[in-house]
């Protein structure tokens, strides 16, 4: 079984290179899917399982003792749960054996066992907001600076996320076998690139 | 006119990826034939030039008042002369408009208005001491903490001086268009995948 994780920066197209990995190498695709079977299984609204997934509530976390307390570490202890819950949805994803590209929610490090192949996708700051005010055509405005921060605030809660969960550091070279940036190309020319160097990085034989 | 940089970890086998990816694509490749060029234009060792490059001396540069003191400042006065010779070797070798790799020295900072592919190579720290340990068969023994100390003070001195000459940091994944982790491949099987790679770098259209 192959498995290819992806990682990415927050507007570096990491999502659409990792669909577009998939259908390229006849792969299942994982990514908002994993959220939905969290939010069925749960009887919770998907769009509310991933905002409490996203957000950074959990660098409070609740540490047991704080567990009776309401406030913050109410949200806290929210995102613990539902990052278990994840977790166990992707181990139960691997376990069923099929080739697959999975996105983001730290998959690299819960399925380490499988040896997949893991992907870490960035851009330029310039490219990233590009791509964000691309994807906000006809919603509501953001200054450039507002967007900029967006995309800081949403990087560092992914990394706090990581760190907690695996002690390694988000993004960091030696943990990604490829780091892609992807500014100055088009995603549809980079994911045949993509795609041939893991074809190779599976036949390798070390 | 293709020109790909490779900038690498000590240890990681950049060096003989560059070698073999020029060997692969049928690209010029430059490396210790840069210092040849120095020495040879200014009546010097081989071996002094390169000991002088890669050393840390010039991060106690003279900022010119100190230049005409004697101590540290002659080093690294020294270091600085040969940075720019060297800066003006690589710019003779782009312009003279040939395909080639050229592995560390900051081409990637020096030639950047060629627009070249930018390489970083790394490998996990058990994977760089392998590489080390191999090399040196034969050798005087060195301990294992001895050699990770001596690959974390030759990286710390590369990227004392990128940052120094371009400002920019060295091994940030923004600042290479790919950064490839050598560990658990073979170089050889390696190769053709990062020359793929590069072919359709070369090829896209954006």
């Amino acid at each position: 079984m192959k498995i290819i994780t992806v990682s990415r920066e927050f507007g570096s197209g990491g999502r659409e290179l990792g669909k577009r990995l998939a259908d390229e190498l006849g792969f299942d695709y994982y990514d908002r899917e994993i959220i939905d079977v969290i939010a069925h299984k749960n009887g919770m609204d998907p769009g509310y399982v991933e905002k409490s997934l996203e957000k950074g509530a959990w660098q409070t976390v609740p540490l047991t003792f704080k567990r009776s307390f309401v406030g913050p570490s109410m949200a806290a202890s929210a995102k613990t749960g539902l990052l278990l819950e994840q977790k166990k949805v992707i181990e139960s994803v691997a376990a069923a054996g099929r080739d697959c590209v999975i996105v983001g929610r730290n998959a690299d490090v819960i399925l380490e066992k499988y040896s997949p192949m893991n992907i870490f996708v960035c851009a330029s700051m310039e490219a990233r907001i590009a791509r964000c005010i691309s994807r906000s055509e006809g919603e509501e405005k953001v200054s450039l600076r507002d967007m900029e921060n967006n995309i800081r605030v949403i990087d560092k809660n992914r990394a706090r996320t990581r760190e907690m969960i695996s002690g390694k550091k988000w993004g960091e070279r030696e943990n990604y076998h490829l780091t892609v940036n992807t500014t100055g190309w088009e995603l549809r020319e980079l994911t045949p690139a993509v795609a041939d160097f893991a074809k190779r990085w599976f036949e390798r034989t070390k």
